[in-house]
């Protein structure tokens, strides 16, 4: 994890929506790539802010109130306890950036939550 | 800063290389857009690692032991306490993002250290 992170390149690695694979490390963050296709489920991270970036395809991020569409080169940070629920129709392409210790589904745990995993 | 962000849309207003604005946070780190053309100065962080995504453009990261080159979907987190200098031929376009607190400049300070401004 000493050399530079070509997005693509790691995007390419994965087989599955929502089976993030950690790209690299900013201080005690991790970096994520994650492909989305469908609904995930509703969560919220009490402990934390989440922060999505769409390198390709079409994100949309429900909240309760409202719905946030993100393209390619779109940032949204999901403010900490807020639910959230992202959905993609396309396969769509994620950077994630987030403290280690935080888990996808967040609250909400179930069949979606992931393992951590390196690229 | 409540609503998504257009890293395009950001960018744009920036007038000139290397006065970064800060476009969100995620936690106790600002997201900041910088535009880099020609040389920056040899710095360090020794309290934290540093974050550089390309958006456009094409970064070197100099450091003393090698140069990394960055095109657009490609991220390097330089190391704390690892001196760089970054560098662009060609005006390029630079997600940053590190702790609130984090002066560009670093150690070395000087007439390219940045106020924080908001875009």
């Amino acid at each position: 994890m000493n050399d530079k992170i070509n997005l693509a390149a790691k995007l390419a690695l994965l087989e599955n929506p929502y089976e993030p694979g950690i790209v690299g490390f900013l201080n005690d963050y991790k970096l994520q790539v994650v492909k989305v296709k469908g609904p995930f489920v509703w969560h919220k991270h009490d402990e934390t802010d989440d922060f999505f970036l769409v390198i390709s395809g079409r994100l949309t991020i429900h909240l309760r109130d409202r719905d946030i569409e993100l393209e390619p080169g779109e940032i949204f940070v999901v403010p900490r306890g807020v639910e959230h629920c992202p959905e993609a129709q396309e396969e769509t392409e994620v950077l994630l950036v987030e403290p280690r210790e935080t888990v996808n589904t967040g609250d909400a745990s179930g069949p979606m939550t992931a393992e951590p995993r390196l690229l």
